[in-house]
C-alpha cells in the first residue's frame, strides 16, 4: 500500500472541534485511513523527509503540517469554471441585462480550446484555495473533464440544456446532448468525475421538454442539477403559468429527489423549504452572486433548521468574480446574519459545514469529512499569518479571517496536487497565459459580431 | 533629495484609469514627485538595482513593479486595531450582547503592554494587506501611537470617551482625557499622527457632557470622531429623548461639520443623509462588521448620490475578523448592491474609491490619490495570480477578486515598510508570538475575574 502522511498539525474534525493529529492516506484507494491522535502519532515512527522509503503503514510520503490545520478539501457545489475567462469582463449589471448584453454574446463565441483553457486556469484556482472537488455546469464538458483529468481535482459535471429560445429540433437535441454526456462522462478520471443531467432551470426549459427528459434522466440514474428561485423576477412567470409557486412546479417535474441539487434558492417560502427538506433536495447557496447580482438573501438558516441539504457554490467567476471558497464561506456567514436578522444565524461552523460536508452530501461524494474511509480530499490551511493570529478560535478563523492564499497543501484523492503553494499537476504561469491570450482574443471576436 | 522609484508597473490613477507609468517619490518630503507615464519612463534612466547610488531626481531607491498595479496605499476609516487580540474571541452574538457579556468585560483586563502588542499585530497585518492609514478609536492611545511610530503608518488616533454609567467625575475625566489625548498626540511620529476628540456615540455620551465639550474641542481646533446610527435599536431611544433623530441631535450638538466624521450611518433616513451631505461630514461605511452584527445596510449609493463623503473602516477585528481593507471593498460594492436592489449601485471603481480618496478626505489626509504633491503612501498588488486572471479590467479585479495577499510591497510616507511580503520596520513573527501570548493571558485573566 503506498501511504501519505500528513503530519505535525490540527485537524478539523467532523464535529467542528480541532485536535492535533496526523492523518494517513491510503493513496491506492484514494482514501482516509487514519486519523492519528497525539498519543497515536507519537508512538508511530515518522518518515523525517519526503518520499523516504519506510514499512507501508508508516508512511513512505510525507507532507509537512507543522503549524497548520487540516481541513476537509472545499466543495465548490455550483460553478461554471470555463467563466473565469470573463472574469471582471462586464461588472454591476442586473442579472438578465447582464446575461442577455454581455454574457450570452461572448460564450457564443467560446471555442473548445477557450473551455479548456478556461477550465484550466479555474482548476488551479481553486486547487491554490483548497477547493478539492466542484460541481460544474457547463457546454463543451470533455474540454472540462480532460482538464479534471490532468488536474487530478474531483468534479460533477454536465451539459446545461436550454430549450427556450429554440426551434424544436435544437431543444431536443440539447436535452439529449445534457443525457448523452452525463451518461458517457461519468466515472471518468479513475473515477473522479461523477455527471448530472442539467436542465438549466425552470424558466429557461420548457415544461414539454422537462416531462419527457427528466423521467428519462431518472430512469438512467442520472442526479440532476439546475438552478431555481434565483431572482423574485422568475417566480411570477412560473406562478402565473403553472399555477403553483416555483418548487412545487419542481416536485410535480419530479425534479425534488435526494440525489438532485438546485443551485440558489434564494426566493423560496415555508412551502417550498419544507419541500426541499421532505424530499431531501440539496440547495447550493451562492452568497457571492446573489449579492453581486443583487439577487436577494437565501433564509439559509432557516433552511438549515428545517433540514434541508445546504450546500456552498462560487457561481461562475463572472459574478462572483472569484473562485475562493473562503469568501463564499465568509459571505454565507454574513449575508445569513442579515437574512435572519440575527447575529447569531449560520454562525461559524455551520458556514464551514456548508462548504465541507453540505456541498459534498449534495454532490452526493464521499468527501468534506476528515475520518477514514471518506475520500482524501483534504488541505492544509497555513495558520502563521497575522490576520490568523491570535488563536482563540480555529473554525472562527476558517470562516472569518482566512483565505485561499492561506492554503499551503492541497491533496485530492490521495495525491498532493499543491505543495508548499506550488501546482503539481498543472504549470501554473502557462495555465495563466493561455488563459490570458484566449480571454483577450474571445473578447476581441465577440467584438467584432 | 533622496527619491524613490516605483518602476515598471501599471499606475491606478484618480480617475480609476489604469496606465502603465513609473512613480517618483520624493521620501524627504513624504510625497509623489512625478507620475511618469511610458514615454517618459523609457527617456530617462533608471538605476539598474535597489540602492545603486545615482544622480538625485533619477531614483536613488527602486521598487519593482514589474507586472503589478500600483495603487494608493488603502485607508482604514474606522477600526480598533488593538482589538486583534480578541480576533474568533466571541462570534455570531448580537452588538448588545456581544458587548457587554463578551468585549467589554475582557476590555477590562486589557493593560498597556496589551494594548501595545494588539496595536503592532493589527499594523502589521494592515502593511501587508496594503493599508497605509488608519483611523483608530481606543484608549491607553500612547502605546498605539508608539506603534505607529516605529511601525511607520499614519494614523488619525484618539481617546474614546463613554460616560454613561458612570459617576460624574468618571464621565468628566473621560471627556478631560478624549481632548487631552487629542492635543498631545498632534502631529507625533513626525506628522504621521493626527488627532481626533472621540466622544463614542450619541447614547453612550448624555447630552451635558455633549454640550460642554463639543464646543471645546471645535475652539481647539480638533476633529471629531463617533460612532452614529449602527443599529435600528439605538435610533428610537434618542428620538424618544430628544424628540428628534439622531442626526438632527448631533447637527444641534454641533457634531457635523467637514472636519468631522461618523462610523456606520447604517439606518438614516433621507434627511439625515441630507444633513451628512450639507454639512460636509464625513461617513465611514463598515460593511462587514454591519453584517456579522446583523446591524443592517447602510444606504451607500443614496449616500454618495446627495454628495456625501463617504469613506471604508474595517471597525474592530472581534466583528469582521480581520483587517483587510480588500474584503471591505468587495463587502461593500456587494452589499451596496443588496440595499439598493440594485446591481449597478457602488459600482467596482465606487467601491475602490470609498477605500482611497473617500476614507482620504473624511479623515482629513491628503492620501489616497496617485499625484504629484499627494502624501506618498501606495501599495503595489501583483497581477501574477490565477485569481487576478485575465485582466479584462483592474479595478473590477481590486474590487472584486483581489485580496490582501496580493500585495507585494506597501510605501507610507515615502518610505518602504513592506518588500516583497517582508515586513521591514516590525519583526513579524515577534509581533505574532507577542500577540498570540498576550491574548491567552488575556482572556485566562478575564476568565479569572
Amino acid at each position: 500500500m503506498t501511504t501519505l502522511r500528513i503530519a505535525g498539525g490540527r485537524v478539523l474534525r467532523p464535529d467542528m472541534t480541532v485536535e492535533r493529529a496526523d492523518v494517513l492516506v491510503d493513496q491506492d484507494a484514494g482514501e482516509i485511513l487514519e486519523v492519528g491522535t497525539d498519543e497515536q502519532s507519537s508512538s508511530s515512527p515518522r518518515s523525517a523527509s519526503p518520499h523516504e522509503d519506510v514499512e507501508a503503514g508508516v508512511g513512505d510520503e510525507l507532507l509537512e503540517a507543522d503549524g497548520g490545520l487540516v481541513i476537509p478539501g472545499l466543495v465548490n457545489g455550483h460553478t461554471h469554471v470555463a467563466m473565469t475567462l470573463l472574469r471582471g469582463y462586464a461588472d454591476d449589471k442586473p442579472l438578465d441585462a447582464w446575461l442577455q448584453e454581455d454574457i450570452w454574446p461572448v460564450e457564443a463565441e467560446l471555442t473548445p480550446e477557450d473551455i479548456r483553457a478556461g477550465a484550466e486556469l479555474g482548476i488551479v484556482e481553486m486547487i491554490k484555495s483548497g477547493t478539492t472537488a466542484f460541481s460544474d455546469m457547463y457546454f463543451h464538458v470533455s474540454e472540462i473533464a480532460d482538464a479534471v483529468d490532468e488536474a487530478g481535482v474531483r468534479a460533477v459535471l454536465g451539459h446545461t440544456a436550454i430549450t427556450v429560445g429554440k426551434d424544436e429540433e435544437d431543444a431536443e437535441a440539447d436535452m439529449q446532448d445534457s443525457l448523452a454526456v452525463a451518461l458517457e462522462l461519468d466515472g471518468a478520471a479513475d473515477g473522479r468525475i461523477s455527471t448530472t443531467f442539467q436542465p438549466h432551470s425552470l424558466t429557461t426549459v420548457g415544461e414539454e421538454h422537462l416531462r419527457e427528459f427528466v423521467p428519462r434522466a431518472r430512469e438512467a440514474g442520472l442526479p440532476m442539477h439546475f438552478h431555481a428561485n434565483e431572482t423574485e423576477g422568475e417566480v411570477e412567470p412560473i406562478v402565473d403559468e403553472h399555477g403553483e409557486r416555483p418548487l412545487a412546479y419542481a416536485d410535480d417535474i419530479g425534479l425534488l429527489s435526494p440525489e438532485n441539487f438546485l443551485a440558489h434558492g434564494v426566493h423560496v417560502d415555508d412551502e417550498e423549504i419544507d419541500l426541499l427538506a421532505d424530499s431531501g433536495t440539496g440547495v447550493i447557496h451562492c452568497p457571492a452572486s446573489n449579492m453581486k447580482l443583487a439577487s436577494g438573501m437565501a433564509p439559509v438558516q432557516r433552511m438549515l433548521d428545517a433540514g434541508v441539504t445546504v450546500g456552498l457554490g462560487t457561481d461562475g467567476a463572472a459574478s462572483n468574480n472569484d473562485l475562493d471558497m473562503f469568501d463564499e464561506i465568509r459571505d454565507a456567514a454574513m449575508l445569513g446574519k442579515l437574512a435572519a436578522d440575527d447575529a447569531s444565524a449560520v454562525a461559524a461552523a455551520d458556514a464551514v459545514g456548508l462548504a465541507t460536508a453540505g456541498s459534498a452530501q449534495a454532490l452526493g461524494i464521499d468527501s468534506g469529512r476528515i475520518e477514514p474511509g471518506a475520500n482524501a480530499d483534504l488541505a492544509v490551511v497555513d495558520l502563521a499569518e497575522p490576520h490568523l493570529t491570535p488563536q482563540h478560535d480555529l473554525v472562527s478563523h476558517l470562516a472569518y479571517a482566512a483565505n485561499g492564499g492561506d492554503v499551503r497543501h492541497t491533496i485530492c484523492d490521495g495525491d498532493v496536487l499543491m505543495r508548499d503553494r506550488e501546482v503539481l499537476t498543472l504549470y501554473e504561469p502557462k495555465v495563466r497565459d493561455a488563459a490570458a491570450e484566449r480571454a483577450e482574443a474571445l473578447v476581441e471576436r465577440a467584438a467584432d459580431e
